[in-house]
């Protein structure tokens, strides 16, 4: 199999801060902003200048450090350091409610400072250390992603995905984009529909933007018109990433996937989920379960700045919606591809 | 039955020109616009200063006289003023290749040109009167579409559209928001969500502008959320405009329609076609006989005139799907709500 290079770096620990890709600039600038301090991490987070569920569990990862590095100067006793990190650790858990990754992450460092024997200066060490590996397992993981979801990518295949799993959702490589550019660096006539993904656009914006610096053809289509291409035979498979997948494997991802979910269905397309086992929740059973957070409306009502509509108009902004397992073909993980009966298929992935 | 009284009142004949609400600047300014030649109109059309397939039938027509009204000026023979005007009739015709009720206006003008007795002031003045009457019949057709459509909204309903098939679409209280017109005069407890209907966001810019200069309650979404809502009991059922139907039901209507048909067969929500008979083109069989336009790219990649995506990207832009008959409800007209089998029911209207 070739390798895919790709030129994606979201996220990066660096000495004593946490640098990233500025994606509120994006498609016009590729900027990179360092964040130095916790409640910074925090506001990033929740302002999306970081976005997708893997690149937030390792800027949560990164927030905790930054908030160690603070609370350290503060020369509390090493128990009162504890208690208030793991304070901030859980603020820094809420800044988004729906992705999973970000809690997992967050866990792992309180774990690391539960179970630490050090001093505060060694804590501190450890949980950067903690840091930098979660990155470099997010790269590997999605670099298995990329290769077990390639093998079931047709020859010559138009994918279509919503939203952005890309490298830019992630460290790097990306999940469901991880498996197109497993699949185009070994079938070079591979190519991608983008939906635009309304309301914040991050298909047009992001996935349109990082497909193309990659070199990988890229089409982008606005959301309506998933079921149009698929009816002419234009649309070989769906891939998209996830925010929350549920232990019986239903999804919550960006608002609108259900929609393309729906639509594969009806035109016998297959529907695939990307993503860490670190998204599925065990812990939820069903879909149901699954807090759907309410964005600012004005992410419907204005693009750029500008209103498009009525200023006497009602508005609802759910940021995600759940894709019920029964339309989905496959989960893609690091541990192979996940298929129906989800809940047996993810009680042993977890094994 | 109560009656609805409107705002709206998208275009008309004036004097020797026609007045027309510009929609490109829609919900900026509520600004109307003098079209005073044949060739303006044209580019009216095609720029979409006025839309809406019965809107663009009357514009159509009034397009014919204000060629007549050129032409009359040449002091040509009757007989060569009659060619030369039948030969700018076709060509206003073209102006947008999918709306049949441009054809079907401007074929109306046509009969009046070849059946006319008169000298040529006669005939300019025939095809003015002809002109105004396509007005009036036209809001008179959408009051009786709109009070047979009214007689399937259940009480309280939340009804979902797509673009925008309101007065704005018409000369006056619209085929689609014409059903929820009559409806809610009826029962204030009626509400509408407006899909944005990207790429052009006649749902944000027009939809939702109209509906709140007349007082009903409207909740803008975008074109993904549609499913999320009707999964949680919020939509009750959907109308949508046509912009042309087939003998057998099949509808084009804006893109992105077929899409909230699929979701709402999903979901077990009726979805609606309300269009005047003026818009079924019986002469076309199915809707794989629709030509659908392909429209200009930037449309997709820009919005309000900053692009929104990757420079590299490519693009396909159709203005129009194809909603298979199977998936409609019935097909609300001025001569009541038809049901399948389409094939019958529809010759049975024209008969």
């Amino acid at each position: 199999m070739a390798e895919f290079h790709s030129k994606i770096k979201t996220i990066e620990w660096v000495d004593n801060y946490s640098k990233m890709v500025d994606q509120t600039l994006l498609p016009y600038e590729f900027k990179y902003v360092n964040i130095t301090s916790g409640q910074a991490m925090f506001d990033a987070i929740r302002t999306m200048i970081v976005r997708g569920a893997p690149a937030i569990g390792v800027a949560g990862a990164h927030g905790v450090v930054l908030y160690a590095q603070e609370i350290e100067k503060e020369n509390l006793p090493r128990e009162d350091f504890i208690n208030k990190l793991l304070e901030k650790a859980d603020y820094m858990a809420t800044s988004r409610p729906t992705a999973v990754n970000l809690m997992w992450a967050v866990k792992k460092q309180k774990d690391v400072i539960k179970n630490s024997e050090s001093d505060i200066a060694g804590i501190v060490q450890e949980l950067k250390q903690n840091a930098i590996m979660l990155e470099n397992e997010d790269i590997a993981i999605n670099k298995k992603i990329g290769d077990y979801g390639a093998q079931v990518v047709p020859k010559g295949a138009t994918i279509l995905t919503h939203c952005n799993a890309g490298g830019l959702a992630t460290v790097g490589y990306g999940t469901a984009l991880g498996v197109v550019r497993s699949a185009f660096a070994n079938d070079p006539t591979i190519q991608v529909f983008a939906d635009e993904t309304r309301p914040r656009q991050q298909g047009a914006r992001i996935t349109t933007l990082e497909l193309t610096m990659d070199g990988i053809p890229t089409t982008l289509i606005t959301d309506g018109m998933c079921s149009y291409f698929m009816k002419k035979g234009m649309i070989d498979m769906v891939v998209v990433g996830a925010d929350r997948i549920a232990a019986n494997g239903d999804t919550a991802n960006k608002i609108g996937t259900y929609t393309v979910a729906i639509a594969a269905k009806y035109h016998n397309i297959p529907f695939y989920v990307a993503a860490p086992l670190s998204t599925i929740d065990t812990s939820i059973k069903t879909g149901d379960e699954i807090v759907i957070e309410e964005r600012s409306h004005e992410e419907v009502t204005h693009i750029n700045g500008k209103i498009i509509c009525s200023p006497d108009v009602n508005v609802i902004n759910p940021g995600f919606d759940v894709t019920p397992h029964e339309l989905i073909a496959g989960i893609i993980t690091e541990k192979g591809i996940l298929r129906a009966d989800y809940n047996k298929s993810i009680a042993e992935a977890f094994r």
